[in-house]
């Protein structure tokens, strides 16, 4: 796999499954940083109750040669459920274990009284535990060829469908479909798809124009760069000086050593390939770091401080420092993201891509569907250049699985940016996030409405409400509930008229 | 196959698929009585011309293990398209050769100049030319697997983004889906599902509820009956009378004999269950008729007189007569629909479902997705008893294509009644026509439109005006117009506010 495509590939693969992707090795974890366990340690009181499901799912909705069924896992809690004039909630799981989704959209349980709402969390297929082959669900593209999205919102279809016919009073409900991330994408998709299923869609930090030249492929680097600037005097420009620090250290006689040692690196740098691989997997770091720059202390991706760029940043206050001192801050920044629980004893540079199941299904995903461009210029961003080429990305692509990428599905099949007929949906952005660059920041119509959250990282208004919220994100909350209130209320007169 | 199921199939074979159904041999016809060289016959000074041409579409749209692509073929005329303020009409292909449909389509032909129109006429995959895998696209059910509505709708997307690519002045041109029966459907669906390719949608004589339990199952052939009844005294008596006549008839000594002879059928009839599919094919020919029950003579499944219903029903005034006399007179109905040319010298029973690749495909869309309940009791209408028995109608699936159909996808996928979010549909239907059971026939919304044809049958909008059309069906086209030009305007309006 070429360098480059590695990198961007390795960059969606972290972006969108933060939490699978995550390039610390498990092993370097205390058990108890485990993001599920921890995410709600803020709000210690509430106990997320809720029942595990499977519903039978055909593995192929689009064809009838493959008949055999798979068990879909999904979530239910109905504590604030009510029958009458209450509401359904269907969060449209992404590339990972549901549970994880679920333990970290606190806006959701917050909400639930409000709204009388039974909440839903359907996991994606060939994530968590709903794998369509089991343990033979990745072992080739004969196997990985029902995991797109057309397949997981037909099986968000038939699992609402599903509900409403077997849960009584949950016939005549509306439903709302919620999601972050690649979830935020797969929510609007699924309101702009199947509006007779969904009243709305909330759609967080959902770069649905993140695909062939809708946006330019360099804002995503661009905006993580300004969270840096913004974050600390000299900090994006010490990380773009960094590099070449990096390289210069690299050429010298024992400077693979030196590099391996100041950075504590569990596995030394042998090979001028790894020292690639190293600036590759501290990029990545930036990026992890300006997605989750959350108000206050978090574990999404990693247990970190409150606002870390800018705890980060405090190692780059100075662009003008020798090359062994510009090496030893990366490393203390580094330490800020990998070993904010002080537990980790070295730094593991080779698990950018794991093993793990949520990573090899975003992978591929990449390499069909979900291929997002992004570059980078080392100008007007802080990183080293890396310039978008298809034709590499789609080669790798055919090496790694077998399968070419088909760019321009996603826009062809989701309107780019021609949506403007569809109604109900909200796309929230926080401003910090670098996904925000693909998604919708301006109004469309009076239904099709964006909110951009100042102060905001990925998907913040869909955690759970903090004392340490930026007021940008409360009103953002309180704006989205609004709206969520109306359609319901809409729902409702209609369903009065129709009867 | 079951005797009722084999009907009901046939009877969706023979509905939809009217000319590819047509229980007539080929080599019945006179070369002439083609319905491609014949059906502007009305209108002799109007040549169609356009270019044939093919489009490489892939044949698996939401998988990327077959990367296999097939040429599509579509129709193109542009005599009258401006690029300046222009149009494109899109006729969404439905399950028969192109060039046919082309040439029943008149409508648009008609109002091209008017609309200032590009025509195209996309043909549906596994139709016509356009075989994903050449002869051997019907062999099984993994060559089969392809042919399904989303392929099929995927394909006019990738079809439209191609000619707005290639085609100077095409890319910000407004386009229109247009399209009868199930044409109509995809037409309608194609709104649905990529609202950002076209503007709106023509949807004439599109049974979209005719299915699950949307609408009864026996409103089908109540709506045959009537126009029965309603076509001469005693006609849908004489003929509920009629099967048992024949009945009778069979079980004497020489019934069969004498009833293949008086019947002038090819092929002698030798079993009893001969007899049931005698009497299954009488009545898909009465069903046949009400479709193409057109004011003026025409051929569109055959070459059939004005009104041919009435001319059938000249045969059926008396209901108490000998059974002898009924079967003659039977036979001199018949004889209207298969011999108008006068040049039959038999009748084939035995050709209601020939081996053409429309009746093929058909077939199998029956057999998955397109799964229509239909149902007679003889008591409300004039049919012999049949009940719609999905068990018994999946198992013969099996048996014939090795797959089982899934009958409640197709509202799952396109929203059953609950369509009201969507925009910019005309739904139109003709009274006559026994598809408009399954059919929109009022308003839904002030941009979901209905429009009913008193005295029109099976999409009679869509074909050419003529000289004798009611003015029913001549406001139907006003009416149409007019909207289409509103869709077109209010994009024009659209662009100029976004430059």
């Amino acid at each position: 796999m070429g360098r480059c495509s590695l990198l961007l590939l390795l960059l969606l693969l972290a972006f969108l499954t933060p939490g699978a992707a995550n390039p610390v090795s498990p092993s370097l974890r205390a058990p108890s940083s485990l993001p599920w366990s921890t995410s709600f340690r803020s709000r210690p009181t509430i106990t997320l109750k809720y029942s595990i499901r499977y519903i039978q799912q055909k593995v192929d909705h689009f064809g009838f040669n493959i008949d055999r069924t798979f068990k879909q896992r999904y979530l239910i809690a109905d504590n604030y459920w009510k029958e009458d004039g209450g509401s359904i909630l269907f969060y449209t799981g992404n590339e990972g274990d549901i549970i994880w989704f679920c333990n970290n959209t606190g806006f959701m349980w917050d909400i639930a009284e409000e709204m009388k709402a039974m909440l839903v969390f359907a996991e994606h297929r060939y994530y968590g535990e709903s794998l369509p082959f089991g343990a033979d669900s990745f072992s080739d593209s004969r196997h990985l060829n029902f995991l797109t999205t057309e397949q997981a919102l037909a099986d968000f279809a038939k699992l609402i469908r599903y509900l409403q016919r077997t849960i009584p009073g949950a016939r005549n409900q509306p439903v709302i479909a919620l999601g972050g991330s690649y979830g935020g994408m797969l929510a609007a998709w699924f309101r702009m798809k199947y509006p007779h299923l969904v009243v709305g869609a909330l759609a967080s930090s959902a770069p649905i124009w993140q695909f062939n030249d809708l946006v330019p492929c360099d804002i995503f680097m661009k905006i993580v760069t300004t969270d840096f600037s913004q974050s600390g005097p000299n900090c994006s420009e010490s990380i773009r000086r960094s590099w070449d620090a990096i390289n210069r250290l690299a050429k010298k006689g024992p400077g693979l050593r030196w590099l391996s040692e100041a950075l504590h690196l569990c596995t030394p740098l042998t090979k001028s390939q790894d020292v690639q691989r190293l600036k590759d997997w501290i990029s990545e770091t930036w990026v992890n770091v300006a997605m989750v720059d959350y108000p206050y202390e978090s574990n999404f991706l990693q247990p970190l401080p409150a606002w870390p760029v800018k705890v980060v940043c405090q190692y780059f206050k100075y662009s003008n420092v020798p090359d062994t001192v510009m090496v030893r801050n990366i490393f203390q920044a580094l330490n800020v993201y990998y070993n904010y629980s002080g537990q980790a004893k070295c730094l593991n540079v080779s698990e950018t891509a794991t093993s793990s199941l949520g990573v090899l299904g975003w992978s591929y995903q990449a390499c069909t569907e979900m291929v997002m461009p992004t570059c980078s210029d080392g100008v007007d961003d802080m990183f080293e250049p890396h310039s978008w080429n298809m034709k590499e990305y789609s080669d790798d692509c055919f090496k790694q699985w077998g399968v070419r990428p088909r760019p321009s599905w996603i826009p062809t099949m989701y309107g780019g940016k021609n949506i403007s007929s569809h109604t109900n949906i909200i796309f929230s952005n926080g401003e910090l996030d670098p996904w925000s660059g693909g998604g919708v920041t301006k109004d469309i119509t009076d239904t099709l409405l964006a909110i951009v959250i100042p102060n905001g990282a990925h998907h913040l208004d869909l955690r759970a409400s903090n004392a340490l919220d930026p007021v940008s994100v409360q009103l953002t909350r309180s704006l989205e509930v609004k709206y969520m209130k109306q359609w319901i209320s809409d729902f409702y007169v209609r369903l009065r008229k129709m009867n």
